[in-house]
């Protein structure tokens, strides 16, 4: 397995230098998010990843979960591990302190969470789908459901889950048919068989909580008629069976250290939450969290597998640099001279630091949604952004986040393919990234369909205001190089944009014929984006007079590569997608 | 699982209706290929793969091979599936008559091999890998030796491998450790330990020929001082070991069916094949074979995964075409009928049924080379599109066939990700495609580097004045379609071949920046033009009054999706490659 190190200096550049945190948090009136407790989350957060966790990755892989009398096990450490992550108080850092929370800004849980999900995404599950039920409690739990559920899974000493998805149905939830029965006590009983529950059952921690899609009597029928309830795994008083049984778990390609149950309810005692037959608009409200929680699971990729291809990559000898021998004392060059082993590197590299000043960013926003201080402007205008840049966190960052991880394995060439080096289990766990919490085609309608179309552009707008403001503030400076190919692309955006709308409005087909490309063209100008800023930063803190000039100038020339080497994907993209519906669609079924 | 059909009629139409192969096997004087014997292969063929192969695929990944007290145990089903290939006379279809072989050409064992492959890659790889031992001694072998050991590789009695990899070197063998001493009776003592030795070590056959490289005393350093040995487990004559003892088997990411061995040369008896200090060359010159074998491998995927997610499109119900409800009875609509699942499915179409066009192709011209009745230009041209040929479809075959394997998975969505159904096994058979018999990167120096530079474009020009003679003759009629693009991106490919040309003379670097994009560029026109050879075919079939004309207007309108959404991405790999090595070379070690 290649040694996680957590990225300590990237991850405070990133923060304070590109995305200038110090002020965010002061304008937030987060005062308690200073510089030295932030440096301690990221020190602490790093060492209790790098130590405890990711030496548990590999063996979560081998051994992973096991089922045996309708037990599950977890593989060897992970439950100690978890042990000391709430003993070390870590699931409480961004929860709310009425239920035992620390209050700090979501952001930092992100931060946090980007080095534990890096050196360990099985094991990152389990707590990263309590919190979906964390902040599903907190929107719309009553007090009393609150005081029992919420803080218990703020402490830790409980997990939760989301239970969507039917061996029939995944995408399409309006089709689920897992039923709800009023009781006589205002409970229901909930009967039906989920599955692919991710952490559906395991033995870290005492209690589970799950929110459940169910129907209730004559609900309507399709995604009008679903409603949200809770349901624990034992009585929340008595510890005692609810009736909720694990059935099996399946076999994956990946992530076998994370337990992916059938869950069966027989009559189990569920609790409604939120108002009837909304659930799925309520599960909607934090879908957002949900989705760039996986989108950190592309970058992750990225970041891990970049760790472990640039040592190889140092090290391996293998054939003289073109021009002649770089090394001559040795045998032969280490494979770091070649142009195509620096192309595969600079690949993964680009798409892990980029990614991570997007979904920092998008933490942000979080941020300024939730703070008490914030004008509805500034709300509107966070929400609008996290709207518009969640999907394409979430499907670009997976994408390209598994073609790293994929690199990875190339760098290492046959050792690549062979699992004591672990470089092909980041892209066997990395895999799923592209198809839960919504695939990839789905995200691709929510930004042209929803989030575009629908909205007539205006969220987009909020997006392309920002990269506009950049460029506007920035053309006469060192950064010309960037910021004339960044203008270029946003105004296409917006512009092709308006095209596809009108096409769409002849044919919905053209929505999704070109949803996909759409979405990774925006994608790859969102990185560029990141990455112009991440250049900025650079020269700035050369400016200022930085010693490491290293350091900074190897964020530039990354950026100088992003530029002449990915960027130019988008044109590939926007000239597939202006190809229009045509050539898929005229092809009849038994033509296939 | 997905079934495994043999495309029976796909594989007829490839053949004789796009590659014209009844005029080609006359040219070539092979009338025992007659049209009867070569349906008779395909049918019986394909029933093999169906019925005793494919069944055998899901268990060869569960199950895989065990080593235990040094010995190798192939899965259970393995060794008798040998043994009816065995008894089926299949090794011997392509050999030379003079030690059991059947004498026909090499193009059918290719389509026989594409069959298999397709059903069980694992199981595929034993008799795959004889099959370069075969060559190596059909090429370079004694009469005796060939008597020894050619005519038991024929018969199937014993398998083969090759020998090349050690822990410390794949790609740059120039650092090859084994040693061959010299002994009295004329015969060497070999010392060494290779690794990543496929189909090293079994218990599917009595005895294995392996064919190793190994350093002479006082051979020169480097690649010019190996030489090539035969080396069989046991003495050929009492059967009694040889002192190669298998040391290990492999944990890999997938392929678990076929043992990927440890082997311990230890004072093993081996008898030197072709001149000293030559064994790179002479293996060079069955390395094309092998290549196309991998690319192969590229192209079953894609086959096997489009089986499996056309079936699962037409089955699974999910959401409504956006234009309304298409199957209003059901309660939701298939899959298949909306645009980003035919984009999926479209493509995994295309790299297979172009790769099938582009490996047949490059078979048929190893007929020609091997044709006794061959001009000395025919054998020329023939061997030079082969030599420009074969990289391109090794690495980009097996670069979008993983694509097409990945996308196979899409399509089942979270399903696809669960073993029981198979897809995912496709994806992680298929990585190792990329890495070995030279990664992509390799392939691609080879192609720019060795065949396109070096030759002054000699051998590409072979290849473009294939595509240029078609689009002369056609470019009045239907194809006018593809013609177009075509002729645009064959002239273009000339240009800056020359231009990339002339930057390696002024900077070395520029040819390993450009490598890789200048490959992908390379298959996608190559595969343009199959396309186009494709709709040409069927045309012709439609104009003669085929009465299945569903058939062939899906032919058509696969080669218009392609053009429309898969070739676009030649632009893209133009316009890197022609952005140079700057941004991958200005880079330091420690600006990493």
């Amino acid at each position: 397995m290649p040694d996680y190190k957590a990225p300590v200096r990237d991850i405070q550049f990133t923060l304070y230098d590109v995305l200038e945190a110090e002020q965010h948090y002061q304008r937030i009136g987060a005062e308690e998010a200073s510089r030295d407790l932030v440096e301690a989350i990221i020190t602490e957060g790093g060492k209790f990843a790098e130590e405890v966790l990711a030496p548990l990755n590999q063996v979560g892989d081998k051994v992973g979960c096991k089922f045996e009398d309708g037990v599950v096990t977890t593989p060897p450490g992970f439950k100690e591990a978890y042990t000391q992550y709430v003993a070390g108080g870590w699931p409480s850092l961004a929860g709310d302190p009425a239920f035992g929370g620390q209050g700090l800004p979501e952001s930092l849980s992100v931060v946090f969470d980007e080095m534990i999900s890096t050196a360990n995404w099985s094991w990152e599950m389990y707590p990263g789908l309590s919190h979906g039920a964390k902040l599903t409690l907190a929107a719309y739990g009553s007090d009393q459901q609150k005081q029992i559920y919420l803080s218990k899974l703020t402490s830790g000493k409980w997990t939760g889950t989301m239970c969507l998805t039917e061996s029939h149905c995944g995408t399409d939830l309006g089709l689920l048919k897992t039923r709800a029965s009023p009781q006589a006590d205002g409970s229901y009983h909930i009967e039906g068989t989920k599955i692919f529950i991710s952490a559906g059952d395991h033995d870290m921690a005492q209690n589970i909580v799950h929110i459940v899609l169910a129907r209730l009597p004559d609900a309507p029928g399709g995604t009008k008629g679903i409603s949200l309830f809770i349901v624990p795994k034992l009585h929340a008083t008595t510890l005692e069976s609810n009736n909720v049984l694990c059935g099996s778990i399946e076999h994956k390609m990946g992530i076998h250290g994370n337990a992916t149950c059938v869950l069966n309810f027989d009559k189990a005692q569920g609790f409604l939450i939120g108002p009837p037959n909304e659930g799925l608009r309520c599960m909607f409200t934090f879908m957002n969290f949900a989705r760039l929680g996986t989108a950190l699971q592309g970058m992750a990729a990225a970041e891990q597998s970049y760790q472990g291809a640039l040592s190889y990559a140092r090290d391996r000898l293998a054939m003289r640099a073109l021009p002649g021998p770089k090394f001559p004392e040795q045998p032969a060059d280490p494979i770091i001279v070649h142009p195509d082993v620096r192309r595969m590197l600079l690949t993964q590299r680009s798409i892990a630091e980029g990614g991570r000043a997007l979904i920092y960013f998008c933490a942000l926003q979080a941020d300024i949604v939730r703070a008490s201080n914030s004008s509805e402007e500034e709300r509107q205008e966070a929400e609008g952004l996290m709207n518009i840049l969640t999907p394409i966190a979430k499907a670009f960052l997976t994408e390209t986040g598994y073609e790293a991880a994929n690199l990875g394995v190339q760098v290492f060439g046959g050792h690549g393919y062979i699992a004591e080096w672990g470089m092909e289990q980041i892209v066997r766990d990395t895999r799923i990234s592209m198809l839960y919490e919504g695939t990839t085609g789905i995200q691709s309608l929510d930004l042209l369909g929803r989030k575009v179309l629908a909205d007539r552009g205006k969220m987009l707008r909020y997006w392309t205001r920002v990269i506009h403001r950049f460029c506007r503030d920035n053309e006469n400076r060192k950064l010309r190089e960037f910021i004339r190919p960044l203008r270029r692309h946003y105004r296409e955006w917006g512009g092709f944009t308006r095209k596809i709308g009108l096409k769409a409005m002849r044919n919905r087909e053209e929505v999704g014929a070109a949803s996909v490309d759409y979405l990774m063209y925006s994608g790859y100008v969102t990185l560029a984006y990141f990455w112009a800023k991440i250049a900025d930063a650079a020269y700035r803190a050369i400016d200022a007079g930085a010693e490491d000039k290293t350091y900074y100038q190897g964020k530039i020339k990354t950026a100088r590569f992003y530029y002449k080497k990915i960027l130019p994907r988008a044109k590939y993209h926007k000239e597939v997608m202006m190809s229009g519906a045509k050539s898929l669609m005229d092809i009849d079924v038994e033509e296939f």
